[in-house]
């Protein structure tokens, strides 16, 4: 993973000249004035992990004290996330890497660290945009990296169910699955650097959602090393025995325990894919089309609408723009996935229904190009970044009903306040999960970087921001649907959760984690 | 509700004479030698609720101390509370009822019993079959009925929600939404006197589960008074945001607040219904046809396939039982509801599936039997226990590639226990839920009343249970699929739950409920 952005740095592509000269004309977007800093160039605070602790350390797992591997291993990747690293902000700097490589060594980790009273970031692919690796500063922070726990435990063809570790990356538990005959079918954009781990933490989606479930769908049963002890649960396809705890760690972000393996459901490998593109005359059109196939079916495996903004973007090739934008209308991209004999007649099933909703083919080409580029997004980001853009996103879910009002003030609340404040944005909004009740929006903003009056980008940003995140609550969305909460959204999470639930779950972290060692700040208001 | 058996008691029926013959010359029943108590005949110990304390809970919710009442609220509906409150066994007996007509009135109730060191049992329709009524008997108990929280507080048609308060019963929710268009679907064996707060405080599930789901997965959010204050929970179709705390109030019995509406999914009400049966040649042959159905597709609405032995004694006529018994094989049932135009296509493609897969077709009659006595085994069991024999069922649930060696073990446990005991059962086992991960078994227990030894047949049962119980979990199964825990199963569910579970539910208890009035030694164990 590139230290100061997404990825592959072979895969980095700078932004082509004629959208450069697009982001200048249309947002004001001015070219960094500095060249970006070099990984050699960055200076790290001295460790602060004492010898005697690095020692207790030592003995139960791996330990990496030198300053690439702590660099490698601050912050998550927000955009603010990579504004401060490529500023060459390194406070939030762990004082050290530790790298279990068992359930039993996680669990002597958390031992030592509560004797010794420093604070533990689980960390999987790094890959949070909520602040979920930056706890609250305290004294001594290691992070918890679990890329040594890589195996797949156990697969069960006749149950469907694979056991498997915390640290394995989202390509190399497919790879795994596969040699089995058998697929998780999350994609979440993330998916190339992401862990299974990190996918259960912080309760992820994937953009085949519709067809897989979400990944807390898929988790049968769970095993978590805490300060108090290890947690199994989970241990039937469905119980009535009871709260699920289940339910407890996942979406737990590393505050109640490390959970160091998954049992999951698993799906056969497809044997056919097929995605392909409609065209609708309006976001709402769209999103009726969308609401009748999560409720009446069919339902394909992926389905995915852009509004206006985002559909006259992707499709447009810059140059012809201005032609393009007055009747792209939204662009809903529908994926079949299963078997030879089922991929067919879901599409014929699906294509009946969408024509009959106010739907206009648009071919393979669409999906075929979605497909390709269904993670390069992060990519792009850096790329604006790199050319003086500013680029975030944010997302909720909110039930069909409320979807109108609760677009409109999100969009009214980014675009008002990122105006008044001198860098009008372009917001632009898909719809990307589906359910029978409701659907997920997900919103991105481009701008100019902000704050140039003494006021840096991060604190203009963060006021758009709120002002985003008090919209979503006041018009009934939740305050994530598959990002997470971590630091960013802690504030609007305890809104949400109310006072009762806030007890409950700092009773919970109390009772697991008695010294507050685990992502102290993160998720739990203190 | 009959006070010493089930539901309506004009819809109780003797058992016919031939079947007493055959209970007696297979299974050594002997016509109990007493006749019933009468309602009348029963004496309650005086109610131990001091005027002081009545005052004060009168003057925030209606009281009744009357003994009818209490009766009426003394245990739930297992065999055991049967033969218990038929033999006069009132020691349980709450020392009032209280009734609120609003959450207010909830929390109110529970702030003055938690003032006064009152235990408060939560009462919906009293169907428990798992002890669940029946909390360790402290100095003063209230029962806390839920029936004045009887309404439908509002249906959102386009997200397909609705907002139900949690005494409403089964019909009652299903007449009320039905006027808007809607059924919830849930249909358990005591959905005509279960009540919505039940359902989700136990996590029911229902015959059309393959088609509707669990009752914990149709609840989108719920509200519950707890001694601490209202919890709110759930405001999204689906969230990242932290761990999902519906997941811990469904399922905690009572023991963390009182769930007073919960805001469900709800679907279309089917324009057409259509139940038929199969026979497979043996239990496993029908179980792997369940599998693949509920794996693959296409799923039916219901779903259900009995063992032999289930297959012979319900389709067989007793007299003619010898015949019969060599080639019943195994019925499964499939129910589809939907569309006009849905049901006839699911119904043809599911067919196609089940001959494909060793079934042969019955034809509609072993369907529309099974409906119309979908819910008529409670009072079956009445006349049975009126007879002079015992009978009473148990469940679990349990991955796939586990049901052949749990199946065995349990029927094993149930059949050598009762056998040495002296009385030889007749085990009966469906499978009623299916998952893509595995399914429910369900069993059912008929025997003489055994005990004669100066042992009660409480005792002589619980040995039995015991084992059937020590089975499952040794068998990878969980205590329950939808029974719940109570205080029955309690200290299996505490070793499913392993020692930090247990720690988890103590700290959020203690949290939720300080003074520990709520339904004490329900569900957590002290």
């Amino acid at each position: 993973m590139l230290w100061n952005g997404w990825g592959d740095p072979a895969k980095a592509a700078p932004l082509p000249q004629d959208v450069a000269v697009l982001l200048r004309d249309l947002l004001g977007v001015a070219p960094a004035a500095e060249a970006p800093l070099d990984l050699a160039d960055v200076a790290l605070p001295a460790s602060r992990l004492a010898d005697p602790v690095h020692a207790a350390l030592a003995a139960v797992a791996e330990v990496r004290r030198d300053d690439e591997t702590r660099l490698r291993h601050t912050r998550g990747r927000s955009t603010p996330d990579l504004l401060r690293i490529r500023a060459g902000e390194t406070a939030d700097a762990p004082d050290a890497v530790v790298l279990p490589a068992s359930h039993e060594e996680v669990l002597a980790v958390l031992r030592v660290c509560a004797r010794h009273a420093v604070s533990v970031v689980p960390f999987g692919g790094g890959t949070s945009v909520v602040g979920g690796l930056t706890p609250r500063r305290t004294d001594r922070v290691v992070a918890l990296d679990l890329r040594r726990l890589d195996r797949v435990l156990a697969v069960d063809p006749v149950s469907r169910t694979a056991v498997l570790q915390a640290g394995l990356r989202g390509p190399d538990a497919e790879r795994l699955l596969a040699a089995k005959g058998f697929t998780l079918g999350h994609f979440p954009q993330s998916f190339e650097w992401a862990t299974v781990g990190g996918f259960a933490a912080a309760r992820g989606s994937g953009q085949a959602s519709a067809g897989y479930g979400r990944f807390d769908e898929m988790v049968v049963a769970l095993t978590a090393a805490t300060p108090t002890g290890t947690l199994e649960t989970g241990r039937a396809p469905r119980s009535a025995a009871g709260p699920d705890l289940r339910q407890l760690l996942l979406g737990s972000e590393g505050a109640f325990g490390v959970i160091t393996s998954v049992t999951v459901r698993v799906r056969p490998l497809p044997e056919a894919r097929r995605y392909e593109g409609w065209r609708f005359p309006s976001f709402d059109s769209g999103a009726r089309a969308m609401r009748r196939l999560a409720q009446d079916g069919p339902l394909p495996t992926v389905l995915r609408l852009s509004d206006e903004a985002e559909t006259m973007v992707g499709l447009a090739r810059p140059q012809t723009l201005s032609d393009l934008a007055a009747d792209a209308g939204c662009l809903l991209l529908a994926g079949y996935e299963g078997t030879a004999d089922g991929v067919p007649r879901l599409r014929e099933r699906t294509g009946e229904a969408l024509r009959a909703l106010g739907g206009q083919p648009l071919g393979d080409e669409p999906g075929e190009q979605w497909a390709q580029g269904r993670y390069a997004a992060p990519y792009l980001r850096d790329s604006l970044l790199g050319a003086g853009a500013f680029a975030e996103t944010l997302e909720t879910a909110v039930f069909w009903s409320g979807i109108p009002r609760l677009y409109a003030a999100v969009r009214e609340a980014l675009t008002s306040t990122l105006t008044e404040a001198g860098t009008p944005p372009l917001v632009m909004c898909h719809i990307s999960h589906v359910y029978e009740t409701g659907a997920s929006l997900y919103f991105t903003v481009v701008s100019a970087q902000g704050g140039a009056a003494g006021d840096g980008p991060l604190a203009h940003w963060q006021r758009a921001k709120q002002a985003a995140n008090d919209a979503i609550l006041a018009n009934g969305g939740t305050i994530s649907h598959h990002h997470g909460v971590g630091t960013d959204h802690r504030d609007w999470y305890a809104r949400e959760a109310g006072p009762v639930g806030v007890e409950i779950l700092r009773a919970v972290k109390a009772r697991l984690d008695p010294a507050g060692i685990l992502n102290p700040g993160v998720l739990v208001p203190e």
